[in-house]
């Protein structure tokens, strides 16, 4: 299934004006740890995988690379991507991940940020990434992290009759496949996949792992959105960057 | 601290009664994942570190190993070991794994089996490590899984009124350090570490991540230790293998 959650109106219309107030765990605790990993985007072909609003593309442009490819399903995303982070470096492409074809062209970095959890089969999109990356080439993406993804009932805090986190509930860690909650909409759909899938997998297919995040939140970030204090009692996603 | 439970005798007692069962985590879960990632054995030079009782070590030799050295701070355990598992092959030296001098020589394989968690100091061990390994040599450690470290109150088991295990209860994932819980004595002292610190100092010390196990038992442990089923809900410990 290739789920497109994001033209869905009430979930783009929630997610938007989520994501406008520039408070969001995106801007505090996702993006800095997926910046922090990309050696240097000097004149380097960028592929952003689940570019979204196209901000990171345009990020990307802004601190020098050649020319970003930015694929989305969401033509809700696709649309606003132009509107708002239009650049003549940057190419917006509306299709699946799945389908997406790029002929005669390999990139030196290959982002996609939260994206790979929404996808059915991880070993296909990892030989897929692979086979586009150029030799020496970076992959950096972020995903839910496992123990957030575990535990088949979603939304994990468990909490006492005053309403505190008492701590999280896992469970069904090696049970791995479809797991579906309440974002904005009933029955977004995820894929839970164990640490050691995760990073099996990008070894089984020829990469080398360089580094694994488990992003806290940066100071700023504490200081806006205190709830992000509780990202020191469970990682919500893991940064991986491994390199071909 | 270097600790030395193993020379407690409430301790050691206790532990070797348990062990003798034969029935046991060790027996059904950990050593089969060890085994499953060793390359092969045969003409290797092997480092045993926190070999216990030996069992491990004479595996090595029955599997064709060249030589094995097999180190425990224990005394009880290292004098068991004479005992039970001697061999002209096996060098059996009583020393904590912080203070062992191995000189003019390197090993093929080096393997620590549930013992990097009693250490402090992760680094400076897997350092130690790299230093010990020849070029294209293989690490093979299991340590306890972070998600099993992390909450401070330890043993985790969420239990309703009647006893049900409900989940699992995770907290405190980003604070490292010293966690001690009861595990026939009181105090033992165990250390948390993320999954990130794990792999990344290995990685940051010059080895070649090759695989992870987070592993699940054997259909025959499941059989004879049918709680053992609760592994699929929360992974004890995992497994790595990296190659210098």
């Amino acid at each position: 299934m290739k789920q497109n959650i994001y033209d869905n109106d009430i979930f783009f219309n929630s997610y938007i004006s989520m994501r406008k107030t520039g408070v969001t765990y995106n801007d505090f605790v996702e993006q800095p740890a997926i910046k922090s990993t990309i050696s240097s985007l000097n004149g380097k072909t960028v592929l952003d995988l689940g570019c979204g609003n196209g901000q990171f593309s345009k990020y990307c442009v802004d601190n020098g690379a050649l020319k970003v490819t930015s694929v989305d399903i969401s033509k809700n995303m696709i649309e606003l991507a132009k509107k708002e982070n239009n650049h003549d470096k940057i190419d917006y492409i509306c299709t699946p991940i799945e389908d997406l074809e790029v002929k005669n062209q390999k990139f030196d970095i290959i982002i996609s940020s939260l994206m790979a959890h929404y996808i059915e089969d991880y070993t296909r999109l990892i030989e897929k990434i692979v086979s586009l990356l150029n030799t020496n080439g970076e992959f950096i993406f972020s995903t839910e992290h496992p123990i957030v993804t575990a535990r088949k009932e979603m939304n994990n805090w468990i909490i006492d009759g005053d309403g505190n986190r008492l701590h999280w509930g896992l469970d069904n860690y090696q049970e791995e496949g479809k797991r579906e909650e309440h974002w904005y909409i009933e029955g977004v759909v995820k894929y839970h996949r164990t640490i050691s899938t995760l990073i099996n997998t990008l070894i089984n297919s020829g990469l080398v792992l360089e580094k694994i995040i488990e992003p806290q939140a940066i100071p700023i970030g504490l200081e806006k959105m205190p709830k992000l204090e509780d990202e020191k009692r469970r990682p919500s996603i893991i940064v991986i960057k491994a390199r071909k």
